[in-house]
């Protein structure tokens, strides 16, 4: 089944130990489809302003990803311009233009609204839960946010929270959010916050998974160059939310691969600039590394 | 086979957000002994003073721990104190009161010099390369160190770590050493050093090892609440080194099994504060939570 999701198409700029790049295609959910894709049709729900190159349009189509719920407005398209240094695990966001995300409104298309798999990757609590509200029957909600919105939506946030099935934070939203330092005590008391499902991702330490039936967790896929790890939890959601979407009922031996397959996917993706690595990956390259994986962590 | 490990016995005053303790048994020799001897026969090298406390001399014994190598001297046993705060990844020192470490002359056993599998523990470098020299043939050479020796006696422990087959290091002094932020590069720059093998220990964050024909990693078992994390990466290489110690030949399976282990004791360790948690542990106990393990992390 195929997956909507809503978040940023972005114009990032990035400065890593490895070199700089100018206004590259970016955006949360532009990560996310990218993984996504691999898995099933991906329906991306955003905006972007007049000035949006047509190059990347096409390439987003030339990709599979449906765009007709991607509203083009008046105005500048959102741009984010950040800094990695030594530690590849913490951005420094040097500007941030909202543009047409200061008046985001959704125009969803009606047909798109009956899909029932869906991911709200970060953007402003109020636009995921209009989304929600949007949608016809909703399944499978999959929702993520940044400490932006926890420090100045928390509430509003928390109403999201009620509403998804499968929450995704990093591991310092994940404390920030539930003042836990022990990260495991965090999981618990985000579960009594609303979603079944919790997943922490710690960046190069991999990841957490906690519900109430299944606790698991794995390193992160060994990768001795991180050239640019922006966008790398929105490609771990993409192909974890992905891969569940296929699936027609959700067992702990499919969350234990979706999550497989998550991290791998996210490795993919701090090896370039950008989409540089993850805009050609194939299902096979996938399942290449996924084998590599298995011999990397099994025991 | 039996090991020998050369460290630190002392008198531990730890205080963390579960509670504070004095004077409780411990030193990188004592945790290591903890685990080690699950799986073999330990032989403890160190110096204690004349106000170390019979009972715990009693309890190493009970143990099965030899002692016949640990020296008795005019002085003060060695302490330490220190804080865990909410970040229970890292240990403030509040104070280090040497005492008879500061005049440590080794003295071992005729019979024990012929022992192959050797543990140096973290103490001065110059007392584990005299270790080294008294040693007839050793086989299976582990190394600890920590950041005060890399700080101010880095070229003695380079020289150590050249006569060593197996270095284990948090991630902390592996960058540290290195210069390198990246693990992977830096377990790469270690293994230049001399080691055949590189463990990066990180807490929380589980493992990463290193060598020439294998990388592989584990996530940490999950633990709820770290009561006192004091002599986890002890209590790691007691398991790592003990249960390889029992190995003829060491082939790849061996050493994941042996990190599966050595990630399982150290749990065990945290949970408590000293040696309380490990004091009683049993294989069962060892093999019973290798199979949760087991269930956590692979898919």
């Amino acid at each position: 089944m195929s997956i909507l999701v809503l978040g940023t198409v972005a114009l990032d700029s990035v400065k890593t130990p490895y070199g700089a790049r100018k206004e590259m295609l970016g955006g949360s959910a532009v990560h996310f489809s990218m993984s996504a894709r691999i898995f099933t049709k991906v329906i991306l729900v955003s905006i972007i302003g007049k000035d949006f190159p047509q190059k990347h349009l096409k390439f987003l189509h030339k990709k599979g990803i449906i765009l007709a719920s991607l509203i083009k407005t008046q105005g500048k398209t959102f741009r984010w311009q950040g800094e990695y240094r030594a530690d590849m695990n913490a951005a420094i966001t040097l500007a941030t233009e909202l543009g047409v995300l200061n008046s985001f409104r959704l125009e969803v298309r009606e047909h798109h609204r009956k899909i029932r798999n869906i991911f709200l990757a970060n953007v402003d609590p109020d636009i995921q839960a209009s989304l929600l509200d949007t949608m016809h029957l909703p399944g499978l909600v999959g929702l993520d946010s940044m400490n932006y919105w926890i420090n100045n939506k928390k509430k509003r946030l928390l109403k999201v929270m009620q509403r998804a099935d499968l929450f995704v934070a990093n591991d310092q939203e994940a404390r920030s959010l539930t003042s836990e330092h022990n990260l495991y005590q965090a999981a618990k008391c985000l579960l009594r916050l609303g979603p079944k499902i919790v997943v922490i991702k710690k960046g190069e330490h991999g990841v957490i998974f906690y519900s109430k039936g299944l606790m698991f967790s794995l390193p992160a896929y060994p990768v001795h160059k991180v050239v640019d790890p922006t966008g790398a939890g929105d490609t771990f959601a993409g192909a974890l939310m992905g891969y569940l979407s296929t699936q027609k009922k959700i067992n702990s031996q499919h969350l234990r691969k979706a999550l497989a397959y998550a991290t791998v996917s996210a490795s993919f993706n701090v090896e370039g600039f950008g989409v540089n690595k993850t805009k050609d990956l194939t299902r096979q390259d996938i399942e290449s590394r996924l084998k590599k994986f298995r011999l990397f962590t099994n025991f």
